[in-house]
């Protein structure tokens, strides 16, 4: 691998945007310069202008020319001096509670609006409204004070969709440097945090490496490595090797926990009726441990110890659906809603210690009951962010279950579900690799801006609407920068087209719609 | 080409379903046989049988080993006896307002319902619903007289959703042999109508192959044809030219047009202040002929004449909506909606000529307004079917607009409408190859099946429930076999497992969550 690793975008560059609360806060974002509309008007050449358009950036300072990256050296900590100043305690939520605006909370306000006054729309985010809801519980800021390498963003119901991507090795797959190279990669595509999943040899050495050089925030289930700890014997299990793993991963810089303490002893066994069981890895080691000593989780009797540590280090709880259906069959069942109660509960005991958290969801639920899902969250959280996988809308399509997710992503994402973990096309048969990882997230994406632009997000519009536009003029370049993946569009269009005119193969020059529409202007009367 | 063309399902074998009112019916399917679940019981190992599952099948003869099928010979002539037995004007609409339930009706009935009758799921399709359904104008059973290859299906809100695939050359690419090719492949991964779209040379020759060849109901938008008599120059067109091609086409079997009649003269300038004008082929060349001669369509003019020709060959008429919205800010304008009265007045005309009629629809359109556009079109059209091209819930995304596009696809679905057009990986970029129309059709029968399974159509969850136990018992063969592209699931699985063991890759041996969630079974107390 090269040890400067290099992001680049076709037909755009890196811009910043400065802080006013904090005037040295540069927010990076990317800016697609656009070409020119031609038009032939009475036989006269006249050219206007297209605003270029600015596009949310997780790519980091991959994508800046003017730093230099290094992987042995790790990314700039753009934080440590924000982070440096603070008291112990200082958590984003307590700051925020106390009505200070942090540095972070600046970045992201100017962060989600990009251009957006400039252009003379009005948006609800101001670094306040950042504040307020990071106060209230209904957003997250993932910002453990030893990752100061994090772009700060927020995850929250009345911000932009975001999207996690999972990688990480399992005992029989992938490398370190792989693993590297696909944080990377995820960043480049648009993934807005990364869990590190990995469960094979060298966690902790893999998890450092992804840390130093991974500009979104990094997720872990902690439970991962406290299992390995036991080599694979859940019984063995105790709540100090897990304390220890906790602590270990926080000092790391691990920004956020999916940790299952939402599992009772007596809600295990709500399970046993289903056709799918149990699907979550975590959960389903917790409640092999409480079911063997027939007692109530270490995880939910140590909820407020947990809580103290990751207080310590400002690490967000992503509480984790154990119980969440592994099939549509299962979907809405009592075992997963027992687990959404007890949620419900943890959540306000995580914010009593100003520990930010969020609630995973579902899984596999048809499109019918995916609305009952996204309003008991809101209900029984008290509106804590939702982070749901897909969900699924039907069993029946492996190797095309990032599509089958899509679509119940997108619709959650309309209802309210803040983060969307992406699903790849391996799903279910086997670890992503490389070109997955792009296909997930670029997947992803599509579901995440679809759930933006239905819930009117100010500016969300844009980038369709100067696509579009595009598209109809001919701006071949200008439409394939603006997309979502420029490289695939290029790709597509040329295996078939030799040259850029006034039509693509689709229809070829006479059966064009675009054309002859633009032809009707010639005979208005 | 080999003349002998085969489709082989792994698992699965063709079986045929005998009608009642007509006992000669054989209606083909699909069935997948299971393997036994093994269970190891107090060291005493156990095997149950799992009963094989019924597929749908679009895959007509091809599937059926003790058929011979030679493309120079075209397909078995399934429907000609039925044909031979009616009078002129007996279109399945007469038929079914005078109360008689036709061979195509009961075969319909049988083909939605499979086994469901033997597995005790109550169905409300029965032939007398589907003939009632066909009377009222719900449902339309697409099959011209001179199409008896045809394999009879139903387009309605009340049955399975289905989805068509979009086919033909244009003048730059692909030959004849190889649009044959496709239509077989999109049979074979479970497209249920096929549109010709050929623009190129050789449209009567290319369509004739692929009708003898073609066991479900063809479609073809008429004006691609008469625009070639008239060297692409719109102004030329005549009614005459556009009559004689209908009847080409209508002697040759096609079994539904999609025709433009929508655009009204009045209503063409509504396009001109959109951001994408006009992206309909055919709604852009009317208009073009309207607006050069400023004269009402001819389509429009000479729609109970277009009605006439299609009820002596029992032809449906896919009422085209030249004026869908081309990018997500058109949607749901004046100019879409003008559009739809113009069609809501027009399928009232076809039906009291027994012409079936459905309705085209969108196109481009947020999630957030797709709804209307169903509500909206069952109360301007008076029940007849909706047949929509996705909607795509953005632009942002050329090179995965299959997604973009299932996404609003399933929910309209949902929603209602009965047929859903696919949309390949290349749509807006260039013609789709062999492996873009597998990609789209699959996508498709996710998008089809998803909104089955919301609505609750009996049986839908058949499949979904067989594979997902298939997977929670790690079945693997047949979790692949059940799925919508057996062959890609296992391609994946093979990446990187080498054994059909108790977990994959994914998460290893000591992390399948499956695995662990079966040994709780052993910790019940």
């Amino acid at each position: 691998m090269n040890k400067d690793i290099r992001i680049t975008y076709p037909g755009s560059e890196k811009v910043y945007m400065q802080g006013s609360i904090y005037p040295d806060l540069k927010v990076g974002m990317r800016r697609v310069r656009l070409t020119p509309t031609v038009e032939i008007k009475d036989g006269k050449k006249t050219m206007t202008e297209n605003a270029p358009v600015y596009v949310y950036d997780t790519s980091g300072p991959y994508s800046d020319p003017d730093i230099e990256t290094d992987l042995e050296k790790g990314l700039p900590r753009l934080r440590q001096s924000w982070i440096d100043a603070r008291k112990e305690g200082d958590t984003q939520m307590a700051l925020a509670k106390r009505g200070i605006i942090t540095q972070e909370m600046e970045y992201v306000a100017i962060r989600e609006n990009m251009n957006c006054a400039e252009l003379g729309i009005k948006s609800h985010v101001t670094p306040e409204f950042v504040r307020s809801e990071v106060a209230a519980g209904r957003a997250v800021i993932p910002a453990n004070i030893n990752h100061p390498e994090t772009e700060p963003m927020i995850i929250g119901t009345n911000f932009l969709v975001k999207i996690n991507t999972n990688i990480g090795n399992s005992a029989t797959t992938s490398d370190m440097d792989e693993e590297v190279e696909k944080a990377v990669w995820s960043c480049k595509w648009g993934g807005d945090t990364l869990m590190d999943l990995s469960t094979g040899k060298n966690i902790h050495e893999t998890r450092e490496r992804i840390l130093r050089n991974c500009p979104v925030p990094v997720g872990t289930v902690p439970m991962y490595q406290a299992f390995e700890k036991v080599k694979g014997k859940a019984e063995d299990l105790t709540w100090e090797i897990f304390r220890d793993t906790l602590i270990e991963q926080c000092e790391q810089g691990v920004d956020y926990f999916t940790i299952h303490c939402g599992i009772r002893l007596k809600n295990v066994p709500l399970s046993q009726g289903r056709l799918t069981g149990m699907v979550s890895r975590g959960g389903s080691i917790i409640s092999k441990w409480c079911m063997v000593h027939n007692e109530e989780s270490f995880l939910y009797a140590h909820f407020d110890d947990i809580c103290d540590i990751c207080a310590k280090y400002d690490v967000a709880i992503s509480l984790g659906d154990g119980l969440r259906p592994g099939s549509t069959y299962d979907a809405n069942d009592a075992a997963q809603f027992a687990e959404l109660d007890t949620m419900g509960e943890l959540v306000e005991r995580a914010w009593a210690k100003n520990v930010q958290a969020f609630i995973e969801g579902p899984g596999h639920v048809p499109m019918n009951k995916i609305k009952a899902n996204m309003e008991r969250q809101i209900e029984k959280c008290h509106g804590a962010p939702f982070y749901t996988l897909g969900p699924l809308v039907t069993d029946i399509a492996p190797g095309y279950d990032h599509i089958t997710s899509s679509i119940g992503a997108s619709m959650i994402g309309w209802y309210g579900t803040a983060m969307l973990c992406y699903v790849t096309p391996k799903e279910h048969l086997a670890l992503p690799e490389k070109d997955d990882v792009r296909t997930g997230v670029v997947t992803y994406k599509i579901a995440a801006h679809a759930a933006d632009l239905a819930k009117g997000f100010p500016g969300a519009d844009i980038r369709d609407n100067a696509l579009s536009k595009a598209r109809y003029e001919f701006r071949w370049k200008d439409q394939f920068n603006l997309s979502l993946d420029p490289e695939r569009s290029l790709e597509y269009y040329r295996t078939s087209n030799k040259t850029e005119g006034e039509f693509c193969t689709m229809c070829g020059p006479n059966f064009c719609a675009a054309r002859i529409s633009h032809s009707l202007k010639d005979c208005d009367r």
